[in-house]
């Protein structure tokens, strides 16, 4: 497993008048954890597309346990449990700073060549610098 | 069950560098369909907030089937399979203009008391509306 | 001069914890208006993008004259008052139910051919749709 | 003068299909701006707002010189020429990697009293942290 840890505060722009984040803004935290997870890794996500692979959402799935408020300094942990072949699954946590965990979310990616439109598995230059967090 | 159908432009705004819509910008799509469900069955939201209930996202999950590009005219289905107790589940479709559904959405909202901040049942004037379609 | 009207229904994920629309997002209501603005004329933005032409904009000005609440009914009123060349501008007005204008915006674009990256005029096929308002 | 500088990621989410922060985040960009410049000073908005100070936008003007591109690291810059009465009116450039100034803004807020939903004067607090900045 190979976890990742990306700070994030709160927007004006983030908040509803609930004085929650609105719920569809998470989507935006996954992509910072899962961009920064990446570049952590060496890999520029410009770069992957660059070189004609796409990476577009497939599946996700949100638990909004307690909610998020304005100017809070959050967490955006950012998992990956198993190498991934066709797909990648991004298992991202959010925690505030009282150290809760306030929010799960799940989200499965696909690869795709620009150039055909058409499904490939994980480009080898990703396998790569995964490969030694998942051997015993 | 109670279906009802909302169409929606993509706009500018709605896109990303792939040329589709950005995949966080779908739970816009879904609160605006729960709105006007809400709305055609004679219930305006901003009216169940000034009773003093509000209505968090507790879960949501999406499925992106096929991507959804700038200015189509997509048409949002929603439907309410259960009557509601203590949450309200809202299943979502993306229908393209081709006829093709995109994208499914299952949103599970509770209600909260906004003066306690507590967990509480569907009001009665949900209820009361949404009865008639339940009965056998 | 050639002006057009186009609703909006303010959502939820447009307001802030003030309760009012956030202020970046009165620009999606400009781009709505420009783009049914140019529908209503009988040109479809996207074509003109197929055709090699981008519309970036190049200035904004914006007033913010009353809040807008959430799920208030506002009118975006788009007027270009002088037939474009290198530039076009678009004035918008926002209108709230009570008949009350609450924002003023400018914004002016300028045509960009795609393939080359550079400057250019306003497309003839625009020219000729918007020629007959301007006569006099 | 008082000038901050902020850094700035740009997002998949703010980009849309032209490959260019989309012309309305760039607010969004102008509030992390103000927000981090005034926790420099010893502020932070949050507590102005517990104080029940709002301090909505009036004004706002932008300039966009040259698209920001995916993933670019931005650099806000912050500027408050004037002590403010008022208003309080905040000049902000943006900076790419590059060390070319792309975009130019001016956001004018003013000052209004929650209770009484009125118009007001900068906060005494804001004051005198800025004041010495302002001294000959």
């Amino acid at each position: 497993m190979y976890s990742f840890d990306v700070p994030y505060r709160i927007r004006y722009a983030d908040v509803d008048q609930m004085g929650f984040m609105y719920y569809g803004n998470y989507a935006r935290l996954y992509e910072i954890g899962r961009v920064e997870w990446l570049r952590d890794l060496g890999i520029r996500y410009r770069d992957v597309e660059d070189a004609g692979i796409l990476m577009p959402v497939y599946e996700n799935r949100s638990r909004y346990l307690q909610p998020a408020r304005y100017d809070e300094l959050l967490t955006i942990r950012i998992m990956v449990r198993e190498l991934p072949k066709a797909r990648i699954v991004f298992h991202c946590e959010i925690w505030n700073e009282e150290g809760v965990c306030i929010h799960t979310g799940e989200t499965t990616l696909v690869f795709l060549k620009a150039e055909t439109n058409r499904i490939t598995t994980c480009p080898p230059a990703i396998l790569e610098k995964l490969a030694p967090f998942f051997e015993k």
